[in-house]
């Protein structure tokens, strides 16, 4: 292998020739052999990178500290990388030590040597044009590593509000498909009042809407970075003004309304927002493995259960059971969930760690978020193409299940009385008998007035699906 | 003891002649005697449910359902109940089974029978004015509880976002007082550079007001009940007009700008709101937590230690080690907030085993919830007035820390290069000697510039506390 | 109010004349409002507090460090202690800062002002026996606090053990009762083949008495004690011999078989064998929330369910629902569940935040842990008596299921092959016919052949309840 | 691309000719979309199933069930795979629904597919070896899952205890060469009493060696397997031997102790082993993370620090801040502790939601579990080897503040009284004066006693390191 050699505080380091990584970058793979996962597999994590240190050499030079031609030669270096020409270069671990530090080298270095080609120059010759003087000029880890994953995670962010929007359709159509399909509603498991299948699956799909919601409004916060912070917040070594160059510059480049935080001290050491926006995942997490649950016991049979609903079926069950077909796809989404919700506490975990003017674990945080945010835009899209838009209804079994119940009597409460209902559901439940031949009988109403209290638009309420 | 008997599903059985409570009451204090604990713990949720009935109770009237001496009866002992006379009858455990029901049928029953004696009835005559027939009208422990549960929130809330006030405002006066004590900030608990004590705890206090606004951004969801869905949501046996003017009369009796949902189905099952706001709470843990820990390492010693500052000593450290004080307040609310992502842990996994047309779990949600809301508010409370309020700093040795510093260099960064600055950092840290001696012996930079870098309002920037 | 005035490192304060706590509770009441739950609501650890006192008088006065007298009236003291007289003079609140020094504070003050008296002084004539000097001599809250927490918690253990048996007996009767009773087994809530209930419950038996061993081996670490390790493990101040003969005073008082840790400095500083218990209790909550949640499933209905099993009436399902049971026990068991799993986490951070020489959270994870335990007891109590032993079977549809079902054909499968037995289940589904009749028509088997491999004994395997 | 048709359940389907995997691998692949990482990533995974493949068809032929040709081809290619020839057939994603269903089926045909190529058969001619028929005779996902599951973590449980051997010994080597080296002792961060830094690392020693004998008992529980159980543990179409024979071929495949579990019923729903597993790995994440924990805080500084140790520096810092080293190493390990601690609730609500006769969500409980196994190892031989074993001590510094320390007034406590200690303590602190002066001008001892009482070897105790 043809090497280059490379020197840093420790020492000199052989790198092969041909790697747009440096020195730094293989120290930090050598120290951190953890998940073996290298950090491109977050494409929008690099993009986020090229895209500030776009920002920053623009800014730098529009303040006259970076020569055009080494600006030009970054920003070239940068566009590459945003087109995915070099994502393989980006090879330092997903978990690492050190706050980012190494990840935001690794993007110094690969800036840096693919814009010394692009200057006619070999890698590894920094003295034309540096990782840390010139690339990393104005900056410190402690505010393009956070603002990168601010910009990489509202990328995220957008695909999933993309993916549960298809999902809450999904949902809708259903609702409106089975809006007449009248069935017995259930508390507690156990047999409560009539409704309509519609309003059911009308509840997944505004449950979604409202999540959407939810995960909009904390996005929002996620727009505010700390780009010109330097080290700890006090920015050090930045020139007035470069801030807020910078920000244009990120905001121009990015297209995201991005805002620099009020007060940059508090801004480098807090993780706040990613809490927050991990605990909208959750909520999201756990309502999405509740409707699963739910599709899972409605679908449960076909004939030992409830039987409602039919799942469209993907895949055979069982190696050993024939024509069995089991509900595989809202039981991804429910491990999905799961897995979602213990990265919250990773998360949560990890930000409380922090200490004093840095926390040291971001890493951990945009590995665990990253993680939350495309596995459950995968699960919202699989659970909708390959589970809700094939659901049917069992419509004829559940009219009888609602003729046969004895929630029926619930909706006579009103007129016979809460004591007199009670007996009613005693002896139905009992003898096995109907609720409304009981009613008849006992001539506690007479046959219209029940008839017209038993119509399904009076059962199920105003609230259709 | 006197007794009287009462009647249920199940046959009868005798209570205490003096109960307010009744058979329902006495069924679920002997089915979960899980905590000791009985939900007169929580005054807020006992004087929200007195004022979910009286709304209800006040609806009836409007609608002609419930006759006027009925709902004057109800109305007055709904008033008592607020004004804190019969919190004792609340009795049933804090942890119950049945999605809140035991909970409204205690309120059912002490309020049936203060209002039968205020009738000139004896408790018990239930002939006369019934808890469910009457006190429950139009009510199912599927709106009122959830919605008890809301009102309840609302005002634990109110209170959090005070006592987090009061903290913010006792971190923003020692920013104030410390805003001229230089002092070397750190990342990684390395060594990093100059920034001023002010600054830092100026971070605490925005973390808090930060806080504050996701906390009012949350309780807003809050908001929004259900009042009117009855059962499952649909509305069965609610008259038209009557959810809406039971909300007119909660938001009347308790000042709210109560809402009520669009989709009263989702709203009945959906405990996402919960969710959220125990994620909100989680957030202000885990900073509160952080600040804690920080509060502690800068204290730590008195010789051995960062001994930056003096916490106040509040009582004495040890029961052997003579003299000894030790951070008891931070360390209090650091365990405070283990609790609460401890609970919010446990109101997840509550919210996720939802089934269908309700989350039979709300009560072990109301009770963590409502642990985390009032131990935070407690926390605060005690820090702030234990504890930072009597904060002093340690300014002299501050800033002998700040002239021996190796960061230092960092300033120096931009103008003598960041390998230059390299190399006088490693030489200062092997010999022990200081950057700027070290700097002017190289003939790196002129004294009066150098001078001129390293003054505090430079080394610290602009982000004053 | 009658006072005396007492003084410590930080000045007098006055003391109500009849309270046998003193300066250091009162501090301490007063810097830790935060649950109003004080530490008396743990008998346990009261009662392990006074044991631990009581054998360190013991080993003092073996030593010679202690006067005979003042030994006998400390021992005296602890032995009304133990016996319940003392106990609401432990005010402190269970969520203190500072590793339990309070606590331990508070039991000195109790024990020296009850054997004051016991020698005829007044209380709070320390002069003649002291809190400090005599009752904790030789002690330091470091090892005084974990062993006493660790006895309090073997105490508790074991009344979960038994607890626990309770409910496996009750389990095991009905695997017995329902043992020829056969029903189709189910996997991911699909039909499968065919078991009987008897084999159901007997799995919940087995799971609790495999819980019940692995508890058993967790509680076995928790009989390994720090006394005698005073501040931070180095025995400093303790004379030889002290430890040795501290603990062998203990095992005698408690009955337990406690052993000295090897290595004091770590057993100091170490919560692993909480955070191991808590491991098995979160354990045993996951198997059991598994288990109420399967009984809730197979008591669905009555008539849009599963409908296999009857739950027990225990209560009024419903406000506005007549007739309706609900299962509440196995719902109240299930919020256990959860608060053991939110427990979980609090104690792991709690652990991890542990810091050098000790952990100063040790008061929130005896909170916690006590909790746990306590609940989880209360839990398995009323699930055997209120729920388990009063179940019943549906017998005659359950055998229904299993003739009509598909889930028969996997019997079939060695016989016909898994192609043709694919082709039998899909007719089946699709027709709604049973799989013997089609098995016979297509003359896959001959009918003697098939009848004897429909048998119940050979469907549901030797795998009898 | 050259294809074949394959048929299942739900029709025809291509695949490509190349490829071992068949159409239930691939409708497998294209529902779970989720991580793109597919099963290949867990080597012992894929090991441990050929494994039971190879164990089940020797038990076949043992009974007569399976021709020993198509035994022996059968045999060859699972042998194949535990050579590491095929894993890059594995094809499923990690997350996915049903039990393990597509990964079982993935074996099947892999091993079908390379046994009919030995067999001098073309790939999918099925109708002379059949992955259902034939490599999964007797065999139902349900056993032969969980059962690979178990045998992969054994063996991943075996790495990760070297591992943690290694860094045990990394701390005791420490130990022994710090044994000399006199520090302050603290407690809640505030100085205490003296201890050698020997004594300090040895804990860390200690700690270990009590983790790994924990994690040694946990693996225990995970050989106990049920294979054998077929579809829900009544073993049916699994002729009598079966099991026995199976687990006797698959003890001597693998070199492990293997034991059928007694009821299979219960071992087949049953993941108490897995989260009792992932408890201890969790208890091991919070020590080693408190430890990492403890080593940033001792090498804090270097000058603003307690700057007691110094880590190895192995990579340069700071992109900004010239000179600086930081704690990286200690740092992942951090991160890897809270990976392993939020795997941990991940596989909590994984085990609490399986339902009935089976556990559905094993996948992710798989999939967490391998995780927590191999950062873990990673992350104990990182620390051991690029930290533990370069850490240098500041000697000299750390006599210093052990002379000037206030804590050594405890160690006159027993001689002049915790009143007059608690005395000298507060001037000391006051006046910045020593304890020893004090006691001297105050005549409290005589010099040449106090000199005794000081020696390091009184002080640090017989709990040397």
């Amino acid at each position: 292998m043809t090497v280059r050699s490379e020197h840093d505080l420790l020492g000199d380091r052989d790198v092969p020739a041909e790697a747009y990584w440096g020195v730094h970058s293989l120290r930090a793979k050598e120290n951190f052999p953890i998940t073996g996962m290298p950090i491109s597999a977050y494409p929008h994590l690099i993009e986020a990178l090229a895209a500030v240190k776009e920002a920053a050499a623009r800014a730098n030079e529009d303040l006259g500290l970076l020569e055009p031609r080494k600006a030009a030669a970054i920003v070239a270096a940068c566009r590459e990388i945003r087109d995915g020409k070099l994502h393989d270069q980006f090879v330092v671990d997903v978990i690492q030590g050190g706050a980012g530090t190494s990840t935001n080298m690794n993007a110094n270095e690969v800036v840096a040597n693919r814009a010394l080609e692009l200057l006619g120059h070999a890698k590894g010759e920094y003295e034309f044009l540096h990782p840390n003087e010139d690339v990393n000029l104005g900056q410190s880890t402690n505010d393009v590593y956070p603002t990168a994953v601010k910009v990489a995670t509202v990328f995220a962010v957008r695909e999933l509000l993309k993916a549960m929007s298809v999902l809450q359709d999904a949902f809708a159509a259903k609702a409106l498909e089975f809006r007449d399909v009248l069935k017995m509603g259930r508390t507690q498991l156990q047999d409560a009042v009539p409704m309509t299948l519609g309003q059911e699956f009308s509840a997944y799909a505004v449950m979604l809407d409202e999540d959407r919601s939810r995960l909009a409004e904390a996005v929002e916060l996620i727009h505010e970075i700390n780009l010109g912070a330097t080290a700890i917040g006090t920015g050090l070594n930045a020139p007035a003004g470069y801030a807020e160059a910078a920000r244009r510059h990120l905001a121009d480049i990015t297209g995201l309304p991005l805002v620099t935080a009020a007060n940059l001290v508090e801004a480098t050491q807090d993780c706040g927002a990613f809490v927050q926006m991990s605990g909208v995942l959750k909520r999201i997490a756990v309502k999405l493995s509740k409707s699963c649950n739910d599709l899972r016991l409605l679908s449960s049979g076909p004939r030992a259960g409830l039987n409602e609903i039919n799942l469209p079926p993907v895949q055979a069950g069982s190696s050993i059971m024939p024509g069995k077909v089991n509900p595989v796809i809202p039981e991804v989404v429910n491990q999905v969930a799961f897995e979602v919700i213990g990265n919250d506490v990773t998360i949560t975990m990890a930000a409380e760690a922090g200490q004093l003017q840095l926390n040291a674990f971001e890493p951990i945080i945009l590995h665990s978020l990253s993680e939350s945010l495309t596995h459950l835009r995968a699960a919202c899209m699989t659970l909708a193409e390959r589970c809700v838009a094939g659901i049917t209804a069992n419509t004829e079994a559940l009219r009888v299940t609602v003729e046969n119940s004895i929630g029926l009597v619930t909706a006579l409460n009103p007129h016979i009385g809460y004591t007199a209902a009670t007996d009613i559901a005693k002896e139905a439940l009992a003898t096995g008998r109907g609720v409304a031949e009981l009613v008849l009988e006992k001539g506690l109403l007479p046959p219209d007035r029940l008839a017209a209290l038993l119509r399904p638009e009076v059962l199920a309420g105003s609230q259709t699906g």
